[in-house]
This record gives structure tokens, C-alpha cells and sequence, in this order.
């Protein structure tokens, strides 16, 4: 005996969501089967709604409710910097720390060839547009401390550095709160290496 | 800035799944957001679909595609056992095991003070018919080997006794390829009790 079709068909789409395998699928697919008609319905249609109403920023290429987003639309934010990020996720997180007041880009991913993913598949011509078309002096690169991260960095600032803007990428170093004896040697010699007076 | 409505309302309905944090819901929602269209209406759909087309054995309480499930329908499968289990999953995995060709009753969960579950949101009453209509001698108690699946497998046990049937449990002991040392205390000591001649 094995699960009746549309059950075993659930469990299969299920098992696409990100770090879901076949028991946490399976696992999803009989909570939901638990749940009245009218809460499974309102799940799936917030899927479909979010896909459906989701809009991208023209200028930044962030969610946005509207045709430009609340922080391009923001007449307070500081137009002459634009931190780069790979994805929407990533303007939330520095948004978070509620000390950076400039504006966005979202790249929309990093390079990683071994994806197939290179500097064409990211919002790069819509970056240089912007930079030629507007007041900004400064470039942040904030992309992940990772290797796709770091290469996406570097080509950033390679094409950017001819249009003479100041060109920066965020520190790497030990996170706050973090022990020193737990360090992996690469953060702790880029901490290292970017030492400050104090 | 926070997520865009729809993207919000999403997050906020995937964390009903069991496990599901508002991290995780968060990437869930981010991931599905990247998919096309059709593969999100595609996984929507089968939760719906699967909700509105599983059925459930008039008989047994299983999951079905049918009015009777496969197991019940199967007339080679032995009439003369009921294995009691909370859970249609619980089915799977006796039928995993290739070893049982009785019949099921699936109760739909465990009596559970806490959580308000008592015996009547348990498919007794419907147990009972069965036993007391068909050709039942023997009622195998296969619910958790937990607080809530003992109180309930006393409950069922004391329930059935004065019908003259044989009423067994489930062994409790070391699971095959454990490791003794790593047993807790009150699955040793069971093991213990239920030891057998060699």
C-alpha cells in the first residue's frame, strides 16, 4: 500500500521548497490534509498572491508594492550612495541595522559559473544606467562573504571603478558576540588585515 | 522597509506548517517567489487537490481512493486480525514492515487530556462495530510507544477485554542496530521484561 495519487502528488511538490526532502514532505502534506478545507485554500492562494502581486522596483530591482519601491520613493534617503546587494532578502538585513540611509541595487543573484549564472543573468547594464544617469559618488559592494559573493564584488568594481566613484566593500571580520578561538583563519586574518586605530 | 504585503501574508502562512519558523517560511516564500508561475499554481493546487480528493476507508479509517481502502478491499489480507494505530502514516509503516496481512483500524490520534482528545474524538465507537460484526480474534495494539499511545492502548485494551478477544501490545525494547550503551533507562528496563527464551 502506498499514499492515494494525490497525496503521493503533494508530497512530490512539496519536496521542491528549499531543505525539504521526502519526510518533511510527507510530514507537510498530512498536517495540511488535517487542516479544514478553507485554511488549506487561504495557503495556497497566499502562494499564488504573492506570486501574482509581487512587483520589482524599476529603479532598484527590490519587492515593491508599486512601480518603484518605499525606499526609491523615500525623498530623505541619500541618493549620492548605492549599496549593491545580491537579493531583495539582503536590502531587508541592511535595513535592519537602521544606519544605512543611501539607496539599493539588487544584482538579483552573484556570478557562479558553475551555475551558468555570469554578469549577463545579474542587473548590471540597469547599474551602470543608474550611475550615469544619477547623483551617485559612492558604490557599496555588499554582496556575500562568499566565494560567488566575492567575485561578483570584484567585477563590480572593476567596471564601475573607470566612471570615478569612490568604490567600497563591507568589512569582513569577526561577527560581534563571536569567540576568537572559534574563528575559522580566513575571517580571523581578514580581521586581521583590517585592523583599525582606536 | 518590510516585505510587501502579499510576500508578508505568505510567510505568515507557511509558518502554520509543523516546523516552520518565520526563517524558514521566509526562504520558503522567497524560493517561490523565484519559480514561474505555473510551478507555484502547480503546488497550490495539489494542496487543494489533495485535501478535496483524499478519502477515507469507510471501514478502517485509512486513507483511500476509494470507499474502501486497498487493505480492506484485499481478500487475501487475514480478517481475523485488527492492528489498532493512531495515524494512516502509522499504516505505511507497519506495511513497510511486509509482515502483517491483518487488518488496520486507524483511531485519527491518541487520547490526550492536554490537548482536549478524549475517547469520543477517537474512532471507537466504529472499532467497536467492527469487532462486534466481524470475524475479529485477535486486536493488535501498535499506538506510540509514548505517554499518549499507552494511556490510549490501556484504554483501548480495557475497552475490549470483556469481548472475550485477545488484546496484545506492541514489544517495547532496543530498536534493531541500537547501540546498548546509548539506550535511555525505561527502554532497557522493558527490553528487559520482554526478554524471551532463546
Amino acid at each position: 500500500m502506498i499514499y492515494p495519487e494525490p497525496i503521493s502528488r503533494l508530497i512530490e511538490s512539496l519536496q521542491k521548497l528549499p531543505g525539504v526532502g521526502p519526510k518533511t514532505a510527507q510530514r507537510f502534506a498530512l498536517f495540511l490534509l488535517s487542516l479544514p478545507r478553507d485554511q488549506v485554500v487561504a495557503i495556497a492562494r497566499s502562494m499564488v498572491d504573492a506570486r501574482d502581486k509581487t512587483r520589482y522596483c524599476r529603479i532598484c530591482g527590490n519587492f515593491s508594492d508599486d512601480e518603484t519601491c518605499t525606499v526609491c520613493r523615500d525623498k530623505r534617503r541619500d541618493n549620492t550612495v548605492i549599496c549593491v546587494v545580491q537579493d531583495s532578502r539582503d536590502v531587508l538585513a541592511m535595513e535592519r541595522t537602521r544606519e544605512y540611509k543611501g539607496l539599493y541595487h539588487v544584482l538579483g543573484g552573484a556570478i557562479s559559473p558553475m551555475d551558468g549564472i555570469g554578469p549577463e543573468q545579474l542587473r548590471m547594464r540597469e547599474l551602470l544606467e543608474r550611475i550615469k544617469k544619477g547623483r551617485a559618488r559612492e558604490v557599496i559592494l555588499a554582496t556575500n562573504p562568499n566565494v560567488e559573493g566575492e567575485a561578483t564584488a570584484l567585477y563590480v568594481a572593476r567596471v564601475l571603478k573607470p566612471l570615478g566613484l569612490k568604490v567600497t566593500r563591507i568589512a569582513h571580520g569577526l561577527p560581534v558576540g563571536g569567540d576568537l578561538e572559534y574563528a575559522d583563519e580566513v575571517t580571523l586574518s581578514r580581521a586581521l588585515e583590517g585592523r583599525r586605530d582606536v
